[in-house]
């Protein structure tokens, strides 16, 4: 493979920068999509270009949009007076799925996780402060996730809104619903009994 | 993310491409490439787009070339009375590395593989036969791993080979049984050759 050697170890580069592929998947998939799938390389060079063009932030609540503004924070049924806090598009779109809220969102794209590099800068602190201060949020919900990362940055967030005359709210822990007492772990339990309404 | 999601579905669709990778893994590296390294995406869709145009099957022994015939082909210091056949461009690379075969090669890009839908068309037997008894080849050695599908590869190939008078030998059982070529340690592969029968 003497001439094609650069372009395959580029290839095999590229692809190792995805988020859990070594050297050896990298080098099967490059196999995979030269020997077997040109046309699956080609979609996929073309799905990268226009979603890297194409996808921007959404300026209000950050989250991935094609426009400036979402549908959602331009969406006028929305009650502006909540500010849902949620990690990641995907947790954004489970808070939807369950037809409860009728508020508006921030999206952090992230938590911080200093192990990871990911400080107050990479997850829009700053952004967060300046929309959840602009005049027409009344209560802000931390809907990060529970994890020890989640809970630490909704620990962060909290203390700088609530410095700025904010209302903070957590989502509740607890019990998940339709689970037997028996099978829930001991901590969950013990939340759920301090937190017990 | 409403005006983004088709551009989002399609760079998930295209990843989901990639073997070993489902619905979940892809989301996560549509969302890391968006949110953290939207350089590395354009630089895999570089990478994709060059290696899909630029990379060739070499005429003579279908391993990857950026030209028409490849570099060890060329090569006039090369026995081209020897032909080497192997699975992939990586096994190829594995024997090279043992410095202890100087004659040519004919790489499968693949092994037999019904289940898989893999078939004689789709490894190349017919052009191996007649790059075989092009009139320079005295002896073929099979060199397709020790898997069930290597062996019932060399099986197969052996019989049409010999069939046309060639002489044919296989990589001799020092290569431990089971195991992938390219994984095999130098020395072990060394032996091998030289043991063929």
């Amino acid at each position: 493979m003497a001439g094609a050697e650069p372009l395959l170890d580029a290839l095999v580069e590229a692809l190792r920068r995805l988020p859990g592929v070594g050297v050896k998947s990298a080098q099967r998939m490059a196999f995979h999509l030269l020997q077997r799938d040109r046309d699956g390389a080609r979609r996929l060079a073309a799905a990268l270009e226009q979603a890297a063009e194409g996808v921007h932030h959404c300026v209000r609540c950050h989250t991935f949009t094609a426009d400036t503004v979402c549908a959602t924070c331009l969406d006028p049924a929305r009650d502006a007076r909540q500010l849902c806090v949620v990690e990641t598009p995907a947790d954004q779109a489970a808070i939807e799925r369950t037809g409860s809220y009728r508020g508006l969102y921030f999206v952090l794209m992230g938590r911080l996780s200093p192990l990871d590099g990911i400080g107050v800068h990479d997850i829009g602190v700053a952004p967060l402060l300046e929309r959840a201060t602009d005049g027409s949020v009344d209560e802000v919900i931390l809907a990060t996730g529970f994890s020890a990362e989640g809970e630490a940055t909704a620990h962060a967030l909290a203390g700088a809104l609530r410095a700025r005359g904010l209302k903070v709210t957590r989502l509740a822990r607890g019990v998940p619903a339709g689970s037997e007492l028996e099978h829930v772990d001991l901590g969950t339990i013990a939340h759920a009994l301090v937190d017990r309404r």
